[in-house]
């Protein structure tokens, strides 16, 4: 009875109820699913609960549940086992879907590769429309295919040569041949590319699914929306989890000690910086015996330098996750960030003049306001830079954000400010 | 000739192009360009530059142009326009289309209402499959709408009774209705949803349109994938940028005061905020003159607590926005931070002790890892808290980062630091 209600919910659906139901509960529903649903569910998953479950589950169950996946989720499925049982897995399902898995898992699982699936519909360029209708029809019902979107036309040595909408194909009368109504100006995209590169093909292009083709041009893969949709909120979550200077957890990670270990790092960098710049305080140990208000206005250089290089590095981070800034725009953004940062350094070296004439001194007054536009201007240089250069140097631009800038930035800040500080009262006695 | 080659490329390449040239060159390549692709290169445009190219166009084109698009870009391009404008515009376009853009006109830009399109596709129960066809035939060949992937199945009141997939009916009989093979089970989207909120279901059952419905079930748009795919790259941003401290900056914007100004707001809180610890040391005079290294910790005490709440405000910020975390998940959420920072605090309270021990005095040592302990799990609880809270009261979540949370952790820590010193050294002395 159950067994009948969970079915018929969809099976994302029934993914999210058993995530929310305890472990016990959970592997008791996820055993009574047929294998089909089963692979559905498994597939909408988070990866902690995935592996929570196939703990509890035999070689066997895992094969069945395997063998009714799209290749494009068997094969991320089958990288998340132990090693030790894939062979066996493997083994136990038709020859053809484990070479397929086999193929796929060729393929990092960040790229056009890692989120392609080999169920498509492809045809000779002279198959007529009927012949076409007929193709779907048997390969839905060996339900090798979902999700139909495009016919894709090949030649005799399976290179692309077009792709034929559904709709078009729907209005086109029986007897007219693909290659009649196929369009062939296509976006190339290959098995290499990022797969964040690929989501924004599909972005700029309103698309709904893509071919693969290797450098020859052999068609060996499809790309449906879906994935891609995934694929945006992944990386949009890495990007901001980087930029928190958090790990890219899962909600549901039960772990409380994977976690905090896992947010350690970032902590650690912090930690041992602002060490970094205790030392360097107790180095102007003089300075600030001179004058104790001194030290009273270093939380406003920290902070002040540490916002502006947070506010020019997300907006470029973010600008080259979505292709609206690349590498090419690195003068004219630093530029640009440079003329932003000089306006409003004006602004609060004057109103921090201001304030602090009237709390104290002009001569303090001075030396605080040069401080602060300096720190500044030095911040969003610093904010601006580091991600263009990760991003030359090929490491993800959103690493760039948490450790690295906040903590360089509150170093510099805390190391102008008390140099100026120093020079000028020297100088000025 | 140049009019040829642009004409030929994708609407998305041609705004590419023009997005990269100078103004008068922006402004000459699109004069040329005719209505139909105007119209949609105008759709892929950012606000700035949409902006600046219609500034320059007479109410003649504009209105040629708006006559051309989609109901829902129409929609957006005309709320873009100045006030004064729009009931011209409006005037010269076919009463239907501009009936259907006051229509759409009422929705808010953010909402379901706001994303979707009244071009689609529907016909009644008894309507057979060849029927369908035709009328798809005569919808496109009238070049009302594209895109089509589902069928709306409505009854006499236009109520919503089920949808076919162009897949399905591609394999249907022709004499078979459409009550035969249409599916009935549909999650519901109304025009006041969240866009948020419809990007979600999409993501989450793996869709490429849904029709839109009122409260009484009538169908009244469709939303379609391209425009979520757009929705989800907009929405990540604008959160990226609210953790950043910056506006939702176009990035091809400008104008560098506007971009100032808009980000002085951000720096305007941090900075009151820090001038307020600055007061606030000041109070401590005392305890800061009896021993100087303690001023040298302040940074330390303000980069872990901020770190530690930025962490855990992101992580909920970023659920939140996904839907993998809701308000009922509070309690469960606070309890897990907790737990997270009481591991890492007491990691980071041991090395600071043995540091500072070495450093200076066991005495010194046990302040400072009691302080950092304290701070550490303030800022976790300060972190998760927040967010929390401004989704009950309906603010953006995302909003709470950057101002509120780092700004409120600096002053809370340097209280608790200063306050826990001064406390220990008056009854320790
Ligand atoms: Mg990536
Ligand atoms: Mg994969
Ligand atoms: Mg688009
Ligand atoms: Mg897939
Ligand atoms: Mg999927
Ligand atoms: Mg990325
Ligand atoms: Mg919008
Ligand atoms: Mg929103
Ligand atoms: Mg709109
Ligand atoms: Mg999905
Ligand atoms: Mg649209
Ligand atoms: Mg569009
Ligand atoms: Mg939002």
């Amino acid at each position: 009875a159950l067994q009948n209600i969970l079915i018929d919910l969809h099976p994302a659906d029934i993914a999210q109820i058993i995530s929310h139901v305890k472990k016990d509960e959970r592997i008791y529903l996820f055993s009574i699913l047929p294998p089909k649903v089963a692979s559905s569910v498994l597939a909408e998953l988070d990866p902690p609960l995935m592996e929570e479950l196939t703990e509890e589950l035999g070689v066997e169950k895992i094969s069945a549940i395997v063998d009714e996946m799209d290749s494009d989720d068997a094969a991320d499925f089958v990288s998340s086992l132990p090693d030790e049982i894939v062979p066996e897995i493997l083994e136990r399902i038709p020859e053809e879907d484990s070479d397929e898995i086999k193929q796929l898992l060729h393929y990092d699982e960040d790229t056009a590769g890692g989120i392609m699936a080999l169920e498509y519909v492809a045809l000779p360029m002279d198959a007529t429309v009927e012949q076409a209708i007929q193709e779907i029809r048997r390969l839905k019902a060996e339900q090798e295919v979902t999700d139909v979107y495009y016919i894709y036309v090949i030649d005799d040595e399976n290179h692309l040569v077009g792709v034929v909408a559904l709709s078009d194909l729907v209005l086109a009368e029986d007897y007219t041949t693909l290659k009649e109504i196929m369009k062939t100006d296509l976006p190339k995209i290959t098995p290499d590319m990022d797969q964040e590169e690929v989501a924004n093909i599909f972005r700029k292009y309103d698309l709904v699914s893509m071919p693969v083709v290797d450098q020859e041009n052999h068609l060996i893969g499809r790309i449906t929306i879906d994935d891609i949709v995934d694929v945006l909120e992944e990386e949009g979550s890495e990007d901001m989890a980087f930029i928190a200077g958090a790990p890219d957890e899962e909600i549901t990670e039960g772990s409380i000690s994977k976690l905090a270990r896992a947010r350690l790092p970032w902590l650690m960098v912090a930690f041992l910086g602002e060490l970094l710049a205790a030392f360097i305080l107790n180095q102007f140990d003089v300075t600030l015996r001179h004058k104790l208000m001194i030290a009273f206005f270093i939380p406003v250089i920290m902070a002040m330098g540490g916002s502006t290089a947070q506010q020019a590095s997300v907006i470029v981070i973010r600008g080259l996750a979505t292709g609206d800034l690349s590498l090419r725009d690195t003068g004219p953004r630093l530029l640009k960030e440079l003329k932003i940062s000089f306006l409003n350094s004006l602004f609060f070296a004057t109103v921090l003049f201001i304030i602090v004439y009237l709390w104290d001194s002009a001569f303090f007054a001075g030396i605080l306001s040069v401080s602060i536009f300096v720190v500044i201007n030095n911040a969003a240089i610093i904010g601006a830079l580091v991600p263009l250069t990760f991003k030359r140097l090929n490491i993800d631009p959103a690493l760039a954000a948490a450790p690295f800038i906040s903590t360089t930035n509150d170093i510099l800040g805390i190391l102008i400010y008390l140099t100026i500080t120093t020079v000028v009262i020297n100088f000025g006695m």
